[in-house]
């Protein structure tokens, strides 16, 4: 197995929104990014399952134009890995099928035989070893030619997931493997127990490997709209007036499609938004005849909203899952997850609290699923608490937003050690920076001097500037803004260390 | 009864905490001073109720010394009334039978036979036409050498009240009266029951009048030890040292009690503070013969808790009291308090949430009482979120804890027109104003100069300051202190507007 590695591709797929764990999850901050189970984000903590496996450069992730940058600051705390990492950029979501696709495509032209493990990023599974060991089952199959799924053993009668029926009595699989009879869709509870007790039912994890000309063939024969749009895509990439391309999948740079030219980027937008939003679960996978299940040894959660914690995160003798600033009483099967703001909560009874900064969610359990019909209200009425946290990463640190008000915003700005922000301008506020820990550089018009903790300066608007930590320990500023329009989008940024 | 109401007292119980109401109330913000039903806070809907049927100086508040400061603040807003109003301070708090027996000794030494109406401050009645009426009745009878209570007819079975039983066969009554028979304890549920049916069975308000000479005498009837303590008290008061304390209740000066020679004062905090806790409906209602019972013709809650709110505001057809920013789908019969950050609710059944900037409350109803074990947690593990709010009001204005931090802390600082801080100094932290709306004038050392909206200043630590508001409209500062140590108490006033 360790011979051919080279040819086997990890594709993450990163371009969920995660509603379901608001107001955890932001539009701009989706679940992939919590670090809810585990010592890391569900992201990274998927890179870090998968590399070693494979070669890092091998690893791609797909996700969409928007959130692509994010993403990309985002693991960059893994350090040199990160940069190998490639990225494929869907110009807007359109859920796994097309997404998938994407990937083939790409893959396809570096290599028709190699082998494809597609990964939700925002899964957990908290046995890597185990993972690894069914993973290389999974590839052997897939070599076969086979459209390889991995199969949950079901604990309870969920109801929240689709299952797979395989056939036990069947002799044409192949060792290790289960023939998949059929793909079922969510059952009711009645239906769930039966499966349960069943045993020839398991849980669609939606992690799937097979070989790239395989699914491509699958693509053609079970959704072939798809399949003509993914050919005009891979025509208008590779042969018309970008000849770099293919130099530039050889060449590995960081982005697999970079695409510079206007007129290619747009045709390449305008055909993706016409494809249909289908998953590959319901495109090919219960379509296709030709799929082996590997029963899978490890744990696994799809963290598919705040009730499914439970199955991945250790309880209470009394069933509460606590984190955070809480003082509790008697409250009994009860998720709780605070900030430093104080949350106090008295005898509940299978409730989920979710406190951040600037919103708080209480729910039934039973009912924490519909927690995305408070985000879509929050959407239609114009607000902001589902699209971004008052905290907000960025690749020279972070900020957060203490209060806005009329004609002021206050925020602490935290710079890593030697990190910088763009050199930039605003048209439309002034700002004062007061150091509360470290010291800055301040570059200000012509000027440059250093700033210690406890001083101040002011920068007016149309004024260039620049905030640097000099230094090997983080600097904190307090910035409090002033003007009549206090959005983020009034920068003008003139110098980058970060590409922006 | 006008030509005598000079001298009718109405004497407003003020020391409580109203734990019960966190978190919205806070030890230094306690029940009295919130603002839950009604178009004021509860303290000064109950000054408004009484004033204009007594003189203001016949309004005395009797409050616990820590309180005193912030209460008289608090009332300021009702205008020139306020300054008329009386204050008597206890030592400590010690129930109602020793601030009523406090208040009484007083009160005998201006006139015995002075009529005393005692009101809780955190009550609400919202008609105040039908308690003025009922209260003309109960001063009737009170001249007549009754104790008057007033009883509330009960709408249903309540467990936390106690309940006055009244004879409705007695012939003694005096008209208007009924006769009680006695006061019994908080009944459980099917006691609640048979009392509800029963008729004769009415809630303890906890509104009282009496003669001044009357409430003594019983007093010295039923807690002969509680009259030996006020007699001492009052032979320290008005006897030993203090000549000037018979005139100044004759001037009505607006602290009846203040005590300047310590050797006094500390006497006075001894004596008092040896009082047995007793509450004047154990220690002189239930076992008093000569009481009457006026029935209420107004509408009453204690507003003993979270529950209690219900009795006084109008829900919505699903049964809910939702107040502030709140995104609710399809809860019922639950009461919902947000404030500015957003509270999202799903299909909650007779819950409680409330929310305040630094912590928030989630409880069954059945199970609001039990927020005082919270509040306890609170105290033993020496934090402070049961004590304060993140936003203090001073009688200048006011101040919002936006953050604390290590060796920081950032405020929201706003200045009512023409106010002033005192004029102080740190010696443990330097603060940076940058003024965000308004113009400010700022006393640095020896220099006095104006910062306008978008400008900031330094105050170094040990450096004499003041901050002051010259204009017409409300300064917003934001100051960002700098220091090890940023506690409230490191100041030095020399000189205060308020006599701090």
């Amino acid at each position: 197995m360790t011979s051919s590695i080279h040819d086997v591709y990890a594709v993450i797929l990163a371009g969920g929104s995660g509603v379901r764990f608001w107001p955890l999850s932001r539009e701009s901050y989706p679940k992939q990014m919590l670090q809810i189970v585990g010592e890391d984000t569900l992201l990274r903590q998927t890179i870090k399952r998968i590399k070693g496996f494979v070669p890092p450069k091998n690893i791609w992730i797909v996700t969409t134009e928007d959130k692509a940058q994010d993403i990309r600051f985002h693991i960059d705390p893994l350090g040199s890995i990160a940069k190998e990492i490639q990225f494929i950029r869907e110009p807007i979501g359109r859920n796994t099928a097309p997404a998938i696709g994407l990937a083939a495509i790409y893959l396809y032209r570096l290599s028709p035989e190699s082998v494809m493990i597609v990964m939700p990023s925002d899964h957990a599974i908290p046995e890597r070893r185990k993972f690894l060991s069914d993973l290389r089952l999974a590839i052997r199959g897939a070599k076969e030619g086979h459209l390889i799924t991995f199969g949950i053993r079901p604990t309870r009668p969920e109801t929240g997931y689709g299952y797979i029926k395989v056939n036990r009595s069947s002799k044409k699989g192949v060792q290790g493997f289960s023939r998949v009879e059929c793909f079922v869709e969510k059952p009711d509870l009645e239906t769930a127990k039966a499966y349960l007790s069943d045993g020839s039912y398991f849980w669609n994890s939606g992690i799937f490997v097979w070989k790239t000309s395989k699914i491509l063939s699958e693509i053609k024969k079970h959704l072939p709209p798809l399949f003509k749009t993914l050919k005009e895509i891979r025509g208008l990439i590779f042969q018309s007036g970008n000849p770099d391309q293919h130099n530039k999948l050889n060449k590995q740079s960081d982005e697999v499609n970079d695409l510079n030219d206007p007129n290619v980027l747009n045709r390449f937008k305008d055909l993706y938004s016409s494809l249909e939003n289908v998953s590959i679960d319901h495109g090919i996978m219960e379509r296709s005849r030709n799929t082996l299940m590997v029963p899978a040894t490890f744990r696994w959660s799809d963290l598919g909203s705040w009730t499914a914690l439970e199955e991945m995160v250790t309880k209470s003798p009394e069933g509460n899952i606590l984190r955070g600033n809480v003082v509790d009483i008697e409250s009994q099967d009860s998720t709780i997850f605070a900030g430093g703001r104080l949350i106090a909560t008295i005898g509940l009874k299978d409730m989920v609290v979710v406190d951040t900064p600037d919103a708080t969610l209480v729910t039934p359990k039973k009912r924490a699923q519909e927690v995305r019909k408070i985000v879509e209200v929050l959407r239609r009425s114009g607000r902001e608490e589902h699209l971004i946290h008052r905290a907000v990463e960025r690749p020279w640190g972070s900020y957060t937003v203490l209060e806005k008000g009329e004609g002021y915003k206050i925020k602490r700005v935290v710079l890593k050690p030697k990190a910088r922000l763009s050199l930039q301008l605003h048209n439309r506020r002034s700002e004062h920076w007061v150091v509360i820990a470290g010291t800055a550089e301040v570059t200000k018009a012509d000027q440059t001097y250093m700033v210690q903790t406890n001083e101040s300066t002011y920068i007016p608007q149309y004024t260039k500037h620049r905030l640097e930590n000099p230094l090997d320990v983080p600097l904190q500023v307090i910035e409090i803004q002033n003007g009549e329009y206090l959005e983020e989008d009034d920068i003008e940024r003139f110098d980058d260390d970060y590409g922006r």
